[in-house]
């Protein structure tokens, strides 16, 4: 696979001209600009807000409405001690280190990689090598000067094994990297600071009196965790379910970089789907996607040092293995089925398996669904196996039942050693220890049980640990308490469900979306290449343009009219009465991604039809109004498509020729 | 009026229940509640979070759809300058005080208030007088016991013009009245602190190495004026125009109370139209809403101690100058037609004026739409003039061209004193300082101007002050400058819009609305009296509520063929196929708001017939499939109401009997 990112249309995808034309129509813009902006902090305009909302609405139908999810909306503020119990305030850090001489902060394994690739670039082209973009970072490196240096054949190879465990390293062995192999600063020439943990969270404090610490969500999973026990009750305690939420979240990025795919504030759109941990989590409608083919990298192939995709169905992958589970599976086939609703290119998505090494904290197996970009391969929507963790630590912090409990058609049958305490006689033995020494014994396992039962029936006394307790020994007689080896019977069943968590990143699927769905058009020609973005109607910011041939305020009433109807029927459209040629509107709104063109002309003033242009090719038909708005209907709802629309509509190649000539 | 909240069908609305029922359905929670909860923060559930998602989409297509505003997504992270220069770090705050002994922090003008309110109440009761609860406040008071003791007519006469003017106070101001009249803490029988300013906004730092301050915004306004070059651009330089925004905006509010009303987190919508200030801020479409009666409280009423409303024309109002100017009358007019949409009680609705005190600090005019509830008048919409501020301000600070530049059809001609720098002569004489001393005299006015040109034609110099140039005084002589009276032509004209800016506070709304269409049936009879949530469907958290008879499983597959149809035709709808019997389901779903239901039964199994079960008169029908799908979508659409479909369609009574007799 080579880096070379393409257009649409397999042309290469020039970075700078699609930047340029995204910020031209305002797609997003740095936030604060006029203030000299803030790293990682980007506004959406018109254009990118409408993509969102689409690709949000989308979302939604796909799978909160598909599947009956209860979606609920949680604060971002967050008192600590939930991300305390949650892992965050210890664990959900990078480590960074600083430049001695400039100050400049960077990420550590960022540094620690952009170094030894560069000297690696060096080395090949000393050896006088082809020199190939690598194609895989998650992350856009900041670019390092290469130096034509040769190295040794085992020092390349050295270099080679630390970048592919570069996700591996915790903060001191990034620090004996760059001190083993004198990794210095390019822009200094200095080696820079031990690397220390930075915790990616905002914080602030909650009330007047400043003495509630606070922090921005860093995920919107833990407001759906603490509402678990309502949202099970509210779903009638019945299990399979899931919870989903769309909101910010928020994360101090060490060194954002330019564009979407790293900022620091984000819109998620996540899925907690509990599962019953029993039964090896089945999903009762994995039978709709078990024959969709996916693309998949397995993490035992990645850790053998290939990034050699397999392409399988669902179905095979979950039987071989490969995918743990047939609930993980489903999900990662409805993910697959969701973007390329949205119109992703579907030639540029795999899904990666986390190795063992790079799991957050709280995972114990994760699919990343990750889009091909001119960065290279994005982790775009994670796909992974929380297990019981959150429930687990919240409920043991809280004593609060984040349980389920269910009802046993057969009662189950337990021959265990139980114990029965007579608490007559041993509140008065114990006082005020009572009740912790009654808490010592029940918290004895059933090995425990068995040697105390021998004990009390030959001495009529067992001496137990009891810290805090007197001497740290409480001694119990036979006469307070027995211990049996006998039946119980079991009506419900109590257990902590697991969780599968599909987790969206809203921004970086948008962004990979507009580099799928761009080419240019005409560069071929003597003409100045003019870009298009092929948006699939569903998420196109605007559905369709309205065109008056010419500032005649002739045309307004029937531009207001269709305007009018459009909105009724809940099509969005916009007007572009400016004064540029026929051909530059369109243009204009080739780059906007508006799939249809209504013109509106002097025949129209005559005998009241109009004419539709298709954005991807250019043509156009001419109809009478109504026959043109049930034409955008049905390719707005895509009942039909522009071949169809062409064999039942008259062509018209009037403003047509304009185009073509600008 | 009373302050007796009523239901939807005139009930005396009783808020425990409601809230109990609310509590139960899910509707909101408070957040982090397994840990303690934090005050001012709640979650949404799921009929919540759909209540809302409907009121955002209808309130987008009203207004952003309906008038081509361009929609943009700004980050809730905003750097310290930005809200520097907005007056926000200054100005937005409130003030608190703390009592000294338990160390409980109150607002300082709610404290104030509480203790007088409360005094005046035991004065009442000591004259027997009955006490009646106010209606007035917009914030909900903490219960402050009374005692019946008689004041002085003088006394109670004083403490009613300081309740007047209650919002009139600064902190200084409240300090001594809480001295003056020795207002003493009911909890601890202690004085509180002297008040101090706290500012209401969230702080935090970005960056990894905490040199950058910023805040959580306070609303998302700032965002949309920072983009106002770009907005012009993207609108083709069209004047005029509007922004808006949806999104979540923080206040850490000193005491926040129960409930939506108060909220530290909360989901706003707004809109930044820009206008031009000259021509008296028409509107061109102020003639589609001109005959559309509202109810009005200006500040005059108020001032003069009353709360009579006026109920008129909004065209009346703005020709009177009770309402300024035609746009702000324009959208107090749309936002009255958006609520009445949604399905507020109209008659608990009015405009209220602001007085100039209690205005914002950027405002220069302000209308709330505020809806009546158990609380009191509740503002749920500021309709306000923000004038050229907040735009001022930022190109002041920034020097951003924060401006419209026209193009004047008829070129404007302008006689006044001139300067002509002859810059070859004025740079060797200045050398370094050639550019301050260009600067002071482009500076000055056209009085000085005047003087200088006297001055240059008889002694040929003139003396200028140039601060921080030599002794701070530059000699100029005619030889390099020339200042004469001329006319001069302008083909444009510069200026800085104004903003009128509606904004919206969709959780006090979604709130209201709960409160408007609450009631209960069966509480005449000796039945216990069952909510119901009559939402107009559009709003309506789901459609419809498909009921199969029993847990039968020959019923399955009709329900989920019926789940299906309604998710294709867009339709929201759940399913309860709990063992509780079908009047019992249909009562939860009441509680819901669920508007329509549909039975399936044995009946169905042979004759394909399903009942269609209306919400707010349990009456039914029954039908074949296609003709009840076709009634459900004419009530979801609003074409059709129930009592034209009980026309249309057969009445059924099978299970409404087991409603009634549960």
């Amino acid at each position: 696979m080579t880096s070379q990112a393409t257009t649409l249309k397999g042309q290469p995808l020039d970075k700078p001209v699609l930047d340029a034309m995204l910020r031209r129509r305002m797609f997003y813009t740095p936030s604060f600009e006029i203030y000299g902006g803030v790293g990682g902090l980007y506004d959406y305009g018109p254009p990118g807000c409408a993509l969102q909302a689409n690709i949000v609405d989308i979302w939604r139908k796909h799978f909160v409405l598909e599947e009956d999810m209860l979606e609920v909306d949680c604060t971002a503020l967050t008192p600590h001690d939930i991300l305390k119990t949650s892992g965050h305030v210890d664990k959900f850090s990078d480590f960074m280190c600083k430049d001695p001489k400039n100050g400049e902060i960077m990420r550590a394994d960022h540094f620690v990689e952009a170094v030894l690739e560069a000297r690696l670039k060096g080395d090949k082209e000393a050896r006088g090598e082809k020199v190939e973009e690598k194609d895989d970072p998650k992350k856009k490196k900041k670019k390092t000067k290469t130096e034509a240096v040769k190295l040794d054949d085992a020092v390349v190879q050295e270099y080679e094994e630390v970048l592919a465990k570069i996700d591996n390293y915790g903060g001191a062995e990034l620090g004996e990297l760059i001190k083993k192999y004198d990794l210095k600063n390019p822009a200094t020439g200095l080696l820079p600071s031990e690397p220390v943990a930075f915790n990616l969270m905002f914080q602030t404090s909650i009330g007047p009196s400043s003495n509630l610490p606070g922090f921005l969500r860093p995920e919107t999973a833990q407001g759906q965790f603490l509402n678990f026990a309502k949202l099970l009750e509210f779903n009638q305690s019945q299990m399979p379910f899931a919870s989903a939420s769309i909101g910010k979240s928020y994360r101090n990025e060490i060194s954002p970089r330019a564009g979407l795919l790293r900022v620091r504030e984000f819109l998620m759109a996540e899925i907690e789907h509990y599962v019953d941990p029993e039964g090896g989590k089945k999903h009762g409608r994995f039978h709709e996607v078990e024959d969709l083919e996916l693309v998949l990298l397995d993490k035992g192939t990645q850790l053998s040092g290939k990034t050699t995709t397999k392409t399988m169905t669902i179905g095979q992958a979950v039987k071989d293995g490969v995918v743990d589970n047939e609930t993980l599976g489903y999900f990662l086939a409805r993910i697959h089925l969701f973007l390329q609703k949205i119109g992703v290119d579907m030639s540029k998505l795999r899904f990666r398996q986390h190795m063992a090494n790079e799991m957050a904290h709280y995972a114990c197996d994760c699919w990343d669904a990750e889009l091909l970009t001119t960065t290279g391969w994005v982790e775009c929507v994670g796909c992974a196996d929380r297990s019981a963790y959150d429930l687990t630590v919240h409920a043991k912090k809280t004593g609060a039942p984040l349980l389920v409990r269910e009802r046993l058609e057969q009662p189950r049958v337990i021959e265990e050693w139980q114990l029965d305490i007579d608490k007559k006689k041993f509140g008065p033995l114990f006082k005020k220890d009572a009740k912790a020494v009654e808490t010592a014994l029940e918290a004895t396992t059933q090995e425990q049980r068995e040697a105390f039962s021998k004990q009390l029936a030959e001495g009529g006394k067992i001496s137990l640990d009891v810290p805090g307790v007197g001497d740290g020994k409480a001694e119990v007689t036979s006469d307070s308490i027995k211990i049996e080896f006998r039946k119980r019977v079991e009506n419900t069943r109590e257990f902590t469900p697991n969780v599968i968590e599909p987790s969206f990143g809203i921004g970086r699927i948008l962004y990979s979306l507009i580099e799928h769905n761009f080419w240019t058009r005409g560069s071929d020609g003597s003409d100045e290449a003019r870009g298009v973005l092929s948006f699939p109607p569903p998420v196109a910011p605007t559905k369709v343009l309205l065109v008056p041939l010419s500032s005649n305020a002739q045309f307004k009433p029937e531009v207001r009219k269709l305007s009018q109807r459009l909105r009724a029927m809940g099509i969005s459209s916009r007007v572009d009465d400016s004064s540029a040629s026929i051909g530059k509107r369109y243009s204009r709104n080739d780059e906007l991604g508006t799939p249809l063109g209504i013109t509106v002309d002097f025949q129209t003033l005559q005998d009241q039809t109009i004419t539709l242009r298709d954005r991807d090719s250019t043509t156009q038909v001419r109809a009478d109004e109504a026959r043109i708005l049930e034409a955008i209907k049905s390719l707005v709802d895509g009942s039909k498509n522009w071949a169809k629309i062409q064999e039942e509509l008259p062509k018209f190649e009037g403003q047509e020729v304009e185009v073509a000539q600008r």
